[in-house]
Formats: structure tokens, sequence, C-alpha cells
């Protein structure tokens, strides 16, 4: 059996450049960082894995099927997502197991692939490279550290030091899991978000039957007005519990400013099921608008998330759900569609909005310069598809010529999968050591303005644009 | 005289990154695939030349007149086009090519001129570089050359160790071409590929006579149906005779799912003349869905190179006819356009679309995420425009996070300048061992994987896209 | 007081790469341009300071209050640009000065933070970094500086070697002050530049005053024809006072041609204020075909920066007026919207057409493709947002592969901070030879083709371009 050691197992300069100076350099910002505690301002981890705090089953169920970055690259080869573990057919984990090391090398160069040789050598302590020979050797590896009793959500959560974790949360939750939490010494914060799409795209599915439920939470309400102040009520349960952020997913940025009336009239017209194309889309753009209305109030952080397209293959949906991996992006403009929120609220002290795109040529078009001026904007750190060692130094190219470093909102790990916390939040904090290290070779900062920079970027930044 | 040597000829490491680690490992995988036979699935260089295996005329016949991105940026200094060898007037050769080497200076950065540097070290054994004053005496050192009995097309494709060249063909030819070189003993395969987009498309110049030339092989078709039939029988031809793959050329990514009503209907428009712009534009983007769905049928690779305005001067096109340098390329997207194709066969076994692009933006946002999920998709590579150095490495950076190496289609040279084939594959080669490298020494990838990738770039990746 | 010194002090290759080799050509290169006199064609100095050549009054007032790169970063900050000396609230130089330097460590990595040292640095003398701790220091010798006798434009003028220097002037301005700077001694020449967007955009606020002042220079003028030929006679008095060029700012890159009848009913419905918005951006297009057939006809050459929404935010527009950095930059496309003006006026001897972006996505996909084919067009150096040391190297890497070297426009500063002229210009020349050094150590050019170009880039190029 060819037993190859994982490259990072040789190199701790991984992901700084190779010249001397710049390698150097970049390990000496690294070192001041590397156990920095983590924020974790936006992700998807469950807060109730935390309260039950079971034992992970398999590897596969942990790191393969939970992983829509890590499937669609597999469903990509031709393996259908029923052999990954998703649906309803049962598949043995180390079956699972055995397709990926099969189809290992696919992975070469990913950001995924990257992410799991760390987990597996950094955090399960498995010494060899993934292959279809070490397969089985691994998978038990993994197995044998999963059955282990210091292997448990909590446990993990402490020695990742993560000091703040944002998990993400329908509106109306009851949020008794991050209530549990609070009453536990977990070394760390875990806060809810506030996440209400599907009450605020007459698109979604169950947008008819979201809605109901909402209104319901205030009687019989049927009014614009009402439904305003049942999410302004679900809101501050969020806030009563811990939450700083309120989080927006669209496929377009687009805004728009109505008088009350003409609202009333669209929300009407959404709920009945009457609204045409175009009337859904202004219901969407100035529900947009009112969320900034509430985040002004209630000094939830606003964050949004256009340019995704979402469940691109219907079949797929249809078999497996949402989130499996065929979520595509599209171009994304935001300068004229956040103009109406800005024109109400951009100046409007304390409000903080994060703009992420999944379309990189915005950073340097439209993000950095609006970032560069509103003292309400924040650039959203590289995220999906861009959250990777390349793409993280494009994106500091991109924005920093404009915008410096503190307009960012710091890196966001944005997974469900709980053990590429640590592994993503390193990769980024490698790929910006690498950055700050070429400015200060290149002359264009000193020495130290850069060390304060790697600090303030884990810590300072993103507790700043979080409000932490 | 001043004689500067071929910056080429003192350095074997060209185009490997400057710092030492990255060139001498890039060198080191470089050296792997030197010698690789070429597989040239996508190109234009004419069959009929290789079955007649002239003599090639003279150097700016060969080198200048017949390449538009050499012509374009001669164009592009003042030069009008009827100096070069376009149009009637006739002009030397010689000539001509003072005028190149007395702008040879306006290449300098150029993919074309490193190419044609390339070809004139390597292929012609020139050993000075071009300028004015070197201009006859580089003229004379080719023409000599080219007068060399096994300087000849057939000996030049062994000698380029092609081991599969593709031509474009349109779909009426009748391939006696290929069936000749099927005859023989080339070293290698020549294959047709099925072109059909002025069958298609209702705005081409010579829509209507092509389409009657079509139905006219049906005997008295005027049906859709029977319409389709006439395009299912010529690709059967085309596979008859070793084609392999059907390439679009499209200006938009546009495709739609119509019944067989419908499609009936507008076909009868487009055919009377009467169809309006969106109808037009509609039958288009028909007959790219029907395109796929025969694709599927008869397993032909659909290869879709969208976003050029071609002849965007109208005068140079009426002087000069299409193809001589004035295509632009438009900003583009494919996530909408491309899905009513996906949803209909973005799933089927086997049916292979690899899309191009030169709208670089649309790698990291839309191609790598699709071909990162549909098993059909495939990353077309850099391609015209982008098919420069540079613009390999930000490829290969934009698309590798995402998707990896296995979801690519390999290099295409896409070139009617047949000494410019083994050129630009060394070029790719060399730019895909220099990224590679850099993934190595920055730990992301085991030495063994990367030889593994640099071997499978050139062999077993384009022959799993198109079916080889 | 920590007294740091400031980077570009210990670096004499500042901007040049981290690699040996690399870094040592690119300082051999730049060492041939480092005093190379400075061509400044696009610029917004105005003449009349020259003209006074009054002392500069205070670091803030030159340094911070004027530059709106400066003041927007300060703004996004959460600092009201009344605390930063605009609007009429009266703040003291050194408040301003300490607000500044207190928020230092936002301009770490930023184009005007290098800038801003460099200033410091190399023109007023300044050892020590810019900190809240060393605020008033610095603050003293800069003021110091100031109040020297040899410190006055004219004479700063002369220090910075400034060969050409154009300023951007209104249509009707009588330019008395480019007769007044003609008759001195300066060191160079510094030409007034047309840009007549205001009376061209019925969008404009103030077109109605405008176009009827216009009108007034022609008597009782009041058609289309007459409005043209008030133009042209208004363009022949800037050709009479030195003027090399013409200056287009618009948001959309849209041309038409229209006959002249539908041309008279539109300028008589925009002047009468009846013009719908499609009718304002008919006339908008037209005119901007009209300015290239006055460009043809005069020889003045053609600028257009397309793709700025101005004054993104009313209230700070209302406040503080325009050009106080809230002009964000849009998605921008070129193919289609020139095509009009290049089908009439593309090929036309002697006609230079400049485009610049601020969407770097079409340097490689638009521009260069463009300049690559059409000998009038030439690739405007990145502007606004893009005039920095990444995105410099990421343009040169855009467009060189497709149109060399020698299609550019050669750099221009832009500028209303005239002690960042030679700053500016001298961080693109750094940041080109960076770029040039690189193309020669991967083999792609030879040694005496890098110098040529280094030259040409800052000397040749420019004067071609402008016509100089």
């Amino acid at each position: 059996m060819v037993r190859i050691p994982l490259p990072q197992l040789r190199n701790p300069s991984r992901l700084f450049p190779a010249e001397e100076s710049l390698r150097g350099l970049a390990a000496d910002l690294y070192a001041r960082v590397v156990d920095t505690p983590i924020i974790s301002p936006h992700g998807h981890v469950p807060a109730e894995s935390l309260v039950a705090n079971l034992a992970f089953e398999d590897p596969a169920k942990l790191l393969i099927s939970s992983d829509h970055y890590v499937v669609r690259l597999l469903h990509a080869a031709g393996i259908d997502l029923s052999r990954l573990g998703l649906g309803d057919v049962k598949i043995k984990p180390r079956e699972i197991w055995r397709t990926v090391a099969e189809n290992w090398h696919r992975f070469a160069g990913t950001a995924s692939g990257y992410w799991l040789d760390e987990e597996l050598a950094g955090i399960l302590g498995v010494g060899i490279a993934l292959s279809a020979e070490t397969s089985d050797s691994v998978f038990d590896a993994i197995q044998s550290r999963l059955d282990e009793p210091d292997f448990r959500p909590r446990s993990l959560f402490r020695k990742f030091r993560i000091e703040f974790l944002a998990t993400t949360d329908d509106p109306l939750d009851d949020l008794e899991h991050h209530r549990a939490l609070a009453r536990m010494d977990l070394g760390g914060r875990v806060a809810p978000t506030f996440r209400p799409d599907r009450y605020l795209d007459p698109n979604a599915a169950d947008f008819s039957e979201r809605i109901q439920m909402l209104l319901a939470t205030r009687g019989a309400a049927t009014t614009f007005a009402e439904y305003l102040q049942a999410l302004e009520s679900r809101r501050e349960h969020f806030v009563r519990n811990g939450a700083v952020s309120a989080d927006h997913g669209v496929e377009e940025m687009f805004t728009v400013d109505l008088d009350s009336s003409e609202a009333e009239t669209l929300f009407q017209s959404v709920v009945s099921g009457s609204a045409d194309a175009a009337d859904r889309r202004l219901f969407r753009g100035h529900m947009l608008l009112q969320m900034a209305r509430m985040s002004v109030d209630d000094g939830l952080v606003m964050t949004i998330h256009p340019g995704i397209a979402r469940s691109h293959s219907s079949a797929t949906a249809r078999r497996f759900g949402p989130d499996t991996g065929h979520d595509i992006p599209v171009a994304t403009s935001f300068t004229h569609g956040v103009r109406p929120l800005l024109e109400r609220f951009g100046l409007q002290k304390d409000f903080h909005l994060i703009l992420f795109t999944v379309d990189e040529t915005t950073y340097s078009r439209e993000i950095a310069p609006l970032a560069g001026f509103y003292p309400s904007v924040f650039i959203g750190a590289p995220w999906w598809f861009l959250d990777a060692p390349d793409a993280i130094g494009r994106f500091r190219s991109a924005v920093t010529e404009t915008a410096g470093f503190y307009r960012g909102s710091g890196f966001i790990d944005d997974t469900r999968a709980f053990l590429s916390i640590p592994t993503r939040h390193d990769t980024a904090r490698r790929a910006d050591c690498a950055y700050i290290a070429r400015l200060v070779v290149e002359g264009r900062i000193a020495l130290p303005t850069a060390e304060r920079i790697t600090d303030d970027l884990v810590s300072a930044i993103p507790k700043t644009a979080f409000k932490l």
C-alpha cells in the first residue's frame, strides 16, 4: 500500500508564497494569530447538536453526506447522490467513504480537498493521504477517533477555541436550544441569527404557509402593518436571545421604497397569491428595505448574500431537497439595487450592512467603493466558492487598494461542517498573512502596521462589524 | 545589423515562475509531458490541406495573412488589411513580411508574438529575433525551410506528434477529405466536427439558402420534424466519418424548451422570413436545446462557444469577409441561459456539454460551479483572447478551487495556423505546470498527485471530455 | 513617541516583486525612467492656481479636504465630512490633520495611503510615519515646508518635471488662465480639455441653463444644427488655446446614429423639457456620436470615461456637493454601445478614441479586443479606483496578451491633488516595470525590447495616443 504523507504534514508554511522573504514574514505574522480564538458570526451549525452533544456517528455522515461542497463534486463525477448517503437509500458509511477515496484525486486543488486534508491531519490525527488503497484504514482511524469520549461537539467547541458562534435560524424558532446553551459553560458564546427569507419572498415554496404562521403570532392579523409588527416582534425575541445579526439571501440585489398604502396593497396581493412576477419582485425589494429599517431600530447587523440561483436542477431538488450542491451563482450588481436602501439608512449611525457576493467582479467595482464611503457598509468576506486560498488573495487585492482593511467583515465560515470551522479560519488567516506580507516586502506598509492589521483581522475587525 | 537572440532560445524555463523552487518543480513536471502526443479536439485546419499535402507557399501566407490574431493587431497599428495579403490586391510576400517586421515591437507581450517567436525558433529554426533589420534574412530562412521536402503538412503532422486532430466542418460537407485521410497512415487521427450555426440561426447571412439546401437532402421536406430529421441524418453522416463533437457558436447563451407545435409554427415563420427578432431568438434558443437532444441520442460531445459579437466592423466585413480580426467579446452569463437545456439533459448519462467562454468572469462565477455539480458539464479550456500564459494562469486559479482539475476539457488550440498547434499546446502545458507547481510548493497537493494531474491534463482529461 | 520610519524610506525597491531576479530587473528598468518628464494628459488641477501661484495654505487643505479619495475613507470611518473641512463649518486645519492621523491605519494598503506616504517622505521631507502621536509634529513639518518660498505651484511644476499637463474645463470657459500660462516659461506646457457633459446630458442638473448659455453664444440660436455649431465653435476656441482632447463622462457607454430630422425633433424635446427618459438617453447617445464626428473634424482626441453612478448619496450631495467621495462604479460594457460610433468613425484616419473604465472585467473582454483591431481605439490606463499598484498589475496582465503595449493611452493621473502628480506617475512606472520584468524573466520578451517598452510607456506611447 502506497502511503503518501499528507502534504500539509510536510509543510508548516502551507499557503504561504514560495519566495523566501515573503514566506518568512507571512509565517511570522501567522504565528501571532495561529491560536487566536475564533469569531464565527455566520454559519449553519445546529444549536441542538451542541445541546445534545452526541458522539458523531461515522466518518461519512460527519464529513461527506452533510457537506454539499463535497457531494456536489462527487455528483459531478457521475456518482448519484443516493450513493453518498442522501435520500432514502441506506448505504454503509464505509462504502460511501470508499467512493470518496476512489475519487479523491478529483478534489486536488479544491478548497474542499484542502480543508478535508487539514481535518484529517490536524483534527482527526490521520497521518496518511486518502486514496483507494488507504480508504478502509483511514475510515477506521477516523471512526476510533469519533468514538473517543472527548470527541463530542462541546469538547471540540472548546478545543477549537470558539469565542463566538452564530447559528442560522427560522424567525419562528423558539430558540430554546440557545437558551439551554446560554446556561452552559461552553468556553464561548453561541448566538442565533434571524433569517427571514421564506417570510419575505412570495416565490418561496412555503411562503403562504409561513406567512400565515407568522401572522398567527399576532392573533387575527391581516394587514401589512401587523405583518411588520409580527416580524419586529420575532426580531425582538431573537435580540433577547442573543442574536447580533439578521441574514438575507436573495437572488437579486434589489430594494425599493414604497409608501405605506402601496405596500399594503402589494402585501394583500402577495398574500392572496394574485401578485404577478413584477409585484412579487417589488414586494421582496421593499421587504429588504423594511428589514434595514428594523435593523436601524433594533440594532441587528444586516447581512445580505445576493446572487445565487438556488436549486438549479429541479430533478435533484425533488429527489434530495435543497442545499445539495446545485446552487449556482449569477452575475450580480449592487450600485443601483442597494441605493434606495442606502438613501434611507446608509448614513444612519450604528446601522451595519454587510454585503456578501459570489460574483467577485463586484469587489473592486462596487462593494469596496460603497464601503469606502458609507459608514454603514462593510465588505463581506469571500464566501461560498470564494472562501479558498487563491480567491481570498484575489479578494484582498481587489478591495484593499480602495477600502483598506478596516471596512471588512472579518472571515465567516458559513459552514454546516462543524469540523471544518477551525480549518476554514486557518485557511483565511494564512491567506491573509500571505497578502499582508507582500505589502510589507513591497514597501507599502510598515511592519508594525502589518502586525496590527494581522491581529485586528481576526478580532477587532469582526467584532466591530458584527457589534460584538 | 543588430541580431538579438530570441528570448526563448536563452531560456528553457520560459513561462515558469521566477522563484527558484517553483521554477525547478515546474520544469520537472513539464519534462513529463513535453513529448506527450497532442490531442487537438477543436480547431480549424482544413482537412483538404492534409490530403493535398502541398508545400507551404511563403512565410507571409503561412504565418500572417491566414492568422486573424496577427492581422488584427497590425490593422490596429493603422495598416490596411489589403497590405497584409487580404482582399484582392496582390502584395509581395516579402513586403508583407517587412510590414510585420517593422511592427514587431507591437506584438511584444502578446500571445501571438510569443507563438510566432516559438514557431520561428522551434519549428522554423530561425535563431535571430525579427526586426526591420532582420526582416529579409528571416524571410529567406523561413522560405528555404518551407521549400524542404519534409516540410509538408503530413510530415509536420507526424513531427508534431498529433494523436488526434478535429477539423470544423459544414453539416452538408461530404467529408470526402476525411475519408481520404482515414485511409492514410498519418501517425494520428483526423476527425470532422459538426458545426451547424448557419443552419440554426435565422440571423445568419445565408440562413434561407442553407436551410433550403438542408431540407433538399430529405426530398420535398417542409416541416420542422423533417428539418430535425435532416440535421439528425447529417450528424449521423459525421458520426460515421469519425466525428466526436458538434460545435456551436452563439452570441448569447440562451436555450428554451418548446412543445412541438410551437416549434413548428416558429420554424415556418423563420423559414418564410416573417419572424421578428424575438422569434428568431426563440428559434436559436430552441435549436440549441434540440442539438443537446441529438447529442444525447448520437453521442456527439456538445461544445458551446458563446459571447462573441462577430464582424463588429461592417466596412471591414464587406471588404475582407468574416474572421478577419474584428470579432469582439461581450459580457456573458450561463446560469439562467443554459438551465432549460440542463433541466432536460443535464443529468443524462454520457451527455457531455463543454462550455467555453471569452468572458473570464464566468469561470469562477458560473462555469466552475455548473461543472462542479452536473456530470454532463465540462469546463472549456481558455479559448480565443484567453489562450495566453497569464490568462491560463487566471483560468486555473478561477476554476480549480471550485471544480478541481478533472472537470476540464483539456486544452484546445482552435487554430487555423497549422504551425502554431505545437506551440499553443506547449504554452498551455508550461502555464499549467507553473500553476500545479505552486500548489505543491504551497503545500496544497502532494507531489505524486501533481504528477498524475500533469499527465492527465494532456491525455486522460481531454480523452474523457471528448470521448476519445 | 513612537516614530516609525516610513516604509518607503527603507525600501528603494518599493512596489517591485520580492523575488530577487524580478526585483533586480524591475529596478534596472525603472532607473531608465525615474527622471523622465511627466506627461499628464488628463487631470483636474485648476489652471488658475498656476497663474496665481499662491503658497498652499495648510496641510489639511492641501492634502485632505480637496482630495475625495481621502475624505471618502474617513467618512466611511464615521467621520462627518464637515469635520474634514467640507461644507460651511470652520475646522482648524490642525484638528482635521489630527483626525486623519488618528485614523491613519485605515489607509494602510490603499492607494491613497501609499501616495500620501510618498508625498510626505518624497516631496514634503517628512521622515516619520503619521500617527496620532506624531500628528502635530508632522503637521508643523509640512506647514513649514509650505511656507518656503520655493514651494509654490509653479516651482513644483518645474521640480516635478511636468512636460505636459492637461486641465479639465467647461466649454464656455474663456481660457484666459491658459493664455496667461502660455505666455510664461513654466518648463512645460499646460493645455485645456473640452469637457461638455453638462451640455449634452438632459439629466444634468443645470442642463437647461447651460444649453441656453451655449445657444446664446450663437445669437438667437434655437435649432439642433445651431446647437452643434455652437459646440463646434467652442471646440475651435479650445483648439486655438492648445487643447488636445475632449473628455466625456457618461454612466452608460451608449451611442446611436440618428438622421438630422430625428435629431432635431429630439433636441427640441429635450430643450423644452418634454423628453422622457428613453428620449433623453437617445439624445445623450447621439451627442456622443456627434462628439466623435467633431473629433474627426477638429482632431481633438476623444476620451470616454463611462460607468460611474455619480452622487450616489443624495443627502451628502445636498450638503457638500458633487465630487465628495460617493461616486460608485457600475457594471459596464462597450462592445455594442460603442459600435454605432465605430461604424461611423472607427476606421477614420487620425481619429483617436480612448476608452477608460472602472469595471476591470472589460479590459480583457472588450477594450483590449477593440483596441486590438480598430486603429482609432486606445486602451485607457487604469483610472479611479484602479490606479493602484495591484490594479495596474491586473490591468497589464488583462490587456497585454491581446493588445500588446502599444495600444495604450499611457498613464493619466486624473487628479485634483497637485502634490500627488509625481507620486501617481511614479507608482505607475514602478508597477509597469514590475510587470515588464516578469515578461523578461519568463522568457517572453527580450531585454532590449523590454527597455524600449519601458521608455515608450512614459513618452512615445502617451504622446502618440494624445497627439502630442
